[in-house]
Order: C-alpha cells, then structure tokens, then sequence
C-alpha cells in the first residue's frame, strides 16, 4: 500500500512509520521535515501535500498540537489552537484528502485517552480529542466507494513519559501504539476508536 | 435564586426559562431580544453583560448555533460556527462567568444527543456536542468554592420536530427538557451529562 503518513516526527509518529514501512510505501510527513511538509492549519499547505503525493491507499494522520493548562489561566488561544489545528486540521485532511483516497483506502486519526478520562488541566486537549471522535464515527457513516475511517486513541506513551521525567512504568511503548493503526488499516472498521493503552493489539 | 438563562428564546430556552421562573429569579437572555442580549461569539458582549447582570447563583447556557450539512459538501464555515459558537462560546460564558457565580453556584451548558448517537449529515454539530460534554466533565474537576458544572444533551424536542413537520411521536416535549435543567440547579452533581431523550427526570 502506498500511505501518507502525516505527522511522521513525533514520538508516535516516528514508530508507526518505522513499523508500517516494513511491507508498506510510507511518505513521511511532517510540519518542518520529512519526505514533505504540510501545516494542517492551512487549507492550501493540505492541498499542496495531496497535489505532490496523489492518490494513496491510506491516510494517517497523527498531527494536531495540544495544550495543557488550567481552565480560567490558560488564554483562549490554547483552547483555539486545539480546535484550530487539532481537530479542525485533522477534519481538513479528511475533506480535502478523500479525492485523493483510492476506492477501499482507510483513514485513521488520531485522538486521545483524556477524552474518556479527564483530569485537571486538560479541558482544551479533552474538547479536541472528544470531538476527533465523535468525528470519526460520524464521518464513516457518509463514506462512499469502500472508503473507511478510524481514530487511535492513544494513552500516555512510554517515551514521552521518559522524556517528561516521570515515571513510565504505566505509559504504553510507542512500538505498541503502532499496532493499533495497523488495526485500523488492515480491519475492516469503520468509525472505531482503538484504545491504545495496553500493550499490542 | 438569581438565574441567568442564556439563549432563553429558543425552544428549550422558553421552556426552561418558564419552568424555573415558579420559584426563581430569572434573568432571560437572548441573541437579538430578552431582558439583556449577547453574542457568545464576543468576549467583550459576554463579558458587558455580566457586569450589567452583576453576581448570580446559577448560569444556564442554552445558547450555541448548530449546523447540518454533508462530509464533503458542507463549507467549512459550517464547521467553523459549530467550534467558534456553541463550543467556544458556551466555554467562554464559563470562563468569563465563573468571577460572576456565587459561592455553591452551579453552571449547566447545552450539548445534545448526537454525540452519542452519530448520523449521517451531523459531522460538525456531533463534534462540538462531544466537545461540550467532554468539557464539563473536566472542567467540574476544576471549579473551587462548591461550584459545579454539568451539561444537559437533549434529543429531539417535539415542538422543535412539529415546526420542521416530521413525525413527532419520538420527541421528547421541551417542558420535560426543562426538568433536567432543573436536575443539574437543584442537585450536587457535578460533570454529569443529562441524557435528557425521555420523559421528565
């Protein structure tokens, strides 16, 4: 399969393109390096992308910027960052990358476990990932030709926890994380939301 | 108590504003009429009405613009309308009225049951829905001095199916609706999301 992997540099992002190029084409994308450059936030930086790479068999998307705080500190740009990037980013690469998606090609998006488990200081990041997917599984319903979208929703990765300095013991390995939106590629599901928080799928 | 009802001039909003008046203070507040009226789009006309309304010991949001409309051929100032007016709107009533809400003040937002029951042509509304009942959920974790947050998801309101012409059997009357409102004033619950698709609570 040919995919476009959108949001490549991350923690996640690094071992999904690591795990998938092992019997797949992977176009690694990122916001500043990679076989290309696209900023989700702009509609013509999305279009661009899909004029240069064409048709594909699959989309991942694991971009989308979020922000910590609490709720009556944190400015109102960190709520509008998420919305603006986070999730209306990633609902543009959808519209816009659907005429590019061969007939039977998957999307998977991705969100985040603060959705189903809030805490304090994530009211912004826990909107975005919430409507990511409340997204998804609405979307799937409107596909047409075989075309099927998912969400991973990832936990607290073991990496980061380790780049953060906390303990990583909970934290589920970004190989792990991987198998999930190979889940969602291989499977036929539509409009899930993969709970990546044990191990591999 | 002293109760500022915003978007008291919708279905839900005459219905909940008439119920709560038998033993209330109300102070109904509407887009273009009411006894004030704001734009939840504008911080600055949110923030003019509270200093005009002064200190209250419950905010009502029943305020917040949906939009229908297809995947691929919805504009995206559909979308757009959805996250700048019934989430971030509603978010910054919470954020600019929480200075305005007594001690042991509850807040209670309007959601709605398409995030729980997604369909075709409701992308956009189902993700800010999702967002608003996600945001109360953390947000509740948040507030200090006894304040609460919790959100009301209503069905379809049979006035509301009746003024489209579609079977009405289904829907849920909007003085029912008012109930749940009064659930979330009257109770200690604090982050719920009231499932308001039956009768009254």
């Amino acid at each position: 399969m040919k995919i476009l992997a959108i949001g490549a540099n991350g923690v996640i992002g690094k071992a999904v393109v690591s795990h998938l190029q092992q019997d797949h084409q992977v176009i690694a994308v990122g916001h500043s390096q990679g076989d290309y450059t696209v900023d989700i936030e702009s509609k013509e930086s999305i279009q661009s992308l899909f004029e240069k790479v064409g048709k594909v068999d699959a989309i991942i998307s694991m971009a989308g910027n979020g922000q910590m705080g609490s709720l009556d500190e944190m400015p109102e740009s960190a709520f509008l960052e998420v919305l603006n990037n986070k999730v209306m980013g990633q609902v543009n690469v959808v519209r816009q990358g659907l005429d590019y998606l061969n007939e039977g090609g998957s999307i998977t998006l991705t969100s985040g476990q603060a959705a189903n488990h809030p805490m304090p200081g994530t009211t912004a990041i826990t909107m975005g990932v919430a409507a990511i997917n409340a997204f998804v599984a609405t979307a799937a319903l409107e596909l047409k030709d075989g075309k099927r979208i998912n969400a991973v929703s990832p936990g607290m990765v073991k990496e980061t926890m380790e780049l953060w300095g906390i303990d990583s013991s909970t934290g589920i390995p970004a190989k792990d994380v991987a198998t999930y939106y190979q889940a969602s590629l291989d499977g036929q599901y539509k409009g899930i939301v993969f709970d990546a928080v044990g191990g591999a799928i």
